[in-house]
């Protein structure tokens, strides 16, 4: 599917409802300077722009190899933002518009931008402001997700899913879990994914008991338990899928593991739906996996949001706070890891609904393959 | 070559190096958050990891997926660091580190902590300490190479020329951008390299007049000027190099361009040598170019360093500052753009020698293939 097949992304309203989040922190205006909340709030989609966002005005700031872009993405976009472009002139551009619109209180991404570049936009950009640190205002917004995020989240899967049937073959022959995990990469971006999410992790045997194990030069063995943790990018969204296989019996343990790690990954996901706290879903996976006597087993938290980045709001943890509404894309992964033998995860990526959710990882989930 | 293979890292000094420089600011200690500078003090190669340096001691934290790496990492680089493994502890460990060992002004890599940690380690990691806010401390040492470092570096380069000459075939056969660049990075992989250094330029035709086009659907046409900007990475350490050519006769203006870049290139490796300004280099490229009328053609700096980053100190341009020491690893890259019609660009890898320089980029500059 081609970018121009996926249904438009809904982005004229998304600075009005940004501003609605200012009373909370009593600032007139927020300068917003991570990349990929400039994306979502004007559809841009080069290397590098701001965007000082005032209760009536939006002054969008990039340079010269983006003169048009800019102007034909926006204009797309809805967005009615002041563009101006230039290189060594943003600062003076920037400070300008401040100063015109009479900015008291400048809100600030505290966990997007570095110290230096607090203390320049203090001294240098909006001198005699108060700047004021925000954190998840963008990020808070971008939970829910529009039929068109869905769409480019759910195509990231589909080329996902397929990638795997197509090369789960070459598992027969032995390879490296380098060698496969470049299989499993080249196969998503042929099929037509921009990037890969994450480098995908592609952990046998003893390696699969490391969650976040990278490819090694190892062999893939027959009967091991193998842990594929894979996604890709369609249009800036993301996709995150893990399937746990064995080529031929990995045995009873193994089978054991993943028989709990199932259940508990099937309860996990029937636990999903609007309203839900996001501890709850975590609790009910970990009830399953404790009840079989591997509590400590369970090495990390249930699932995290996707879409614009690979781990968003909200965390689906233990310490995970609030719950889930319809439109978030949340996956489910519970996995049970026990040294020098293995690990098993289960992961599907998943749109909550207000009666339950929606997959849209669709590949198998079947250990024992041929 | 396998890492294996290649010779030692000279890790084990780089820490008192790093000492020699709190003078110049006043610090007691200098916490170490940008992981690529933790790796460069340490060998430690996770994906999370940070460095409390004081004059007579090291702590170095890290989470429970790196217990056994950071022991045999730190142990194999001669690092004398107390090693402590933590999640939910690390606030506590450096606090007590940092009490006990009476620090009153702690250096913070300002352009490598976000505002949000600065607060937190202000309040909550460092309190009653003068936190200090320095630039390129780590980066600074950086800029010399050791031969380990060279060595991985020239690895990188002759893998990019080795794929590079293994897909140039493919050119006659009329590839998309986008698939060429495809071709080249999966042929990189196949040879070794660990990753892509940066996101494969490959821009025909009028999208080679922008600098730092992305690969489109667009395909690549016989005696088209094509701009090819790649590198890939072995263990840690970046190749870069650029090669335009055309697949058959381009035309007197693109082959006129071309002599002018080579003739810019050239000059400029030769001006390279231990003790020349940076400045002076990007002048002896640029004066070829505006003599040939093209000043206002040449849109970028000269040149960057290149090592664990793609680009690192120092800058090889106008503004640049500071000279060139023996070790050093640059870029020489000029280039010319003609908006509708197209660019050419010509960039090798070099190492700083006292005589001149050593070429890292070994593939040919030919413009026209076949």
């Amino acid at each position: 599917m081609t970018v121009t097949e996926l249904p438009a992304l809904d982005v004229a309203g998304r600075i009005d409802r940004l501003r609605e989040r200012f009373d909370d922190t009593g600032i007139d205006a927020l300068f917003v300077t991570r990349l990929v909340n400039v994306r979502y709030l004007t559809g841009f989609t080069g290397s590098a722009a701001f965007l000082l966002v005032g209760p009536d005005k939006v002054l969008f700031v990039t340079d010269g190899r983006y003169r048009d872009q800019a102007a034909d993405q926006l204009a797309e976009a809805g967005v009615p933002a002041r563009i101006e472009i230039s290189g060594a002139e943003q600062k003076r551009i920037v400070h300008d518009a401040y100063v015109q619109a009479g900015y008291g209180r400048v809100g600030l991404e505290a966990h997007g931008v570095t110290w230096s570049q607090q203390r320049a936009f203090a001294s240098e950009w909006f001198p005699g402001a108060e700047l004021v640190p925000t954190e998840g205002l963008v990020e808070g917004l971008r939970r829910v997700k529009d039929a068109g995020e869905v769409a480019r989240i759910r195509a990231a899967c589909s080329i996902a899913d397929q990638a795997f049937a197509n090369v789960r073959p070459l598992l027969a022959g032995r390879p490296t879990e380098i060698d496969f995990a470049l299989d499993l990469e080249f196969e998503m971006r042929r099929l037509g994914a921009a990037a890969m999410s994450f480098e995908p992790i592609v952990a046998a045997g003893p390696n699969g008991a490391k969650p976040h194990a990278r490819p090694s030069g190892r062999h893939i063995e027959p009967g091991e338990l193998l842990v594929l943790d894979f996604g890709c990018m369609v249009d800036g969204y993301c996709s995150d899928m893990t399937r746990t296989v064995s080529v031929g019996d990995p045995g009873p343990e193994a089978r054991r593991m993943y028989e709990v790690v199932a259940e508990s990954q099937r309860v996990g996901r029937e636990a999903v739906r609007e309203g839900v706290d996001c501890a709850a879903v975590d609790k009910a996976c970990r009830d399953v996996i404790a009840e079989a006597g591997w509590a400590d087993a369970f090495l990390h938290g249930t699932g995290h949001g996707v879409g614009l980045e690979i781990h968003e709001d909200p965390r689906v943890a233990a310490t995970g706070k609030g719950s889930l509404a319809a439109g978030y894309v949340v996956t489910v992964e519970p996995g049970v890891y026990l040294t020098g033998i293995g690990g098993v995860r289960i992961e599907d990526t998943v749109v909550v609904t207000p009666d339950g959710c929606d997959i849209l990882t669709g590949a198998p989930k079947e250990l024992v393959i041929t």
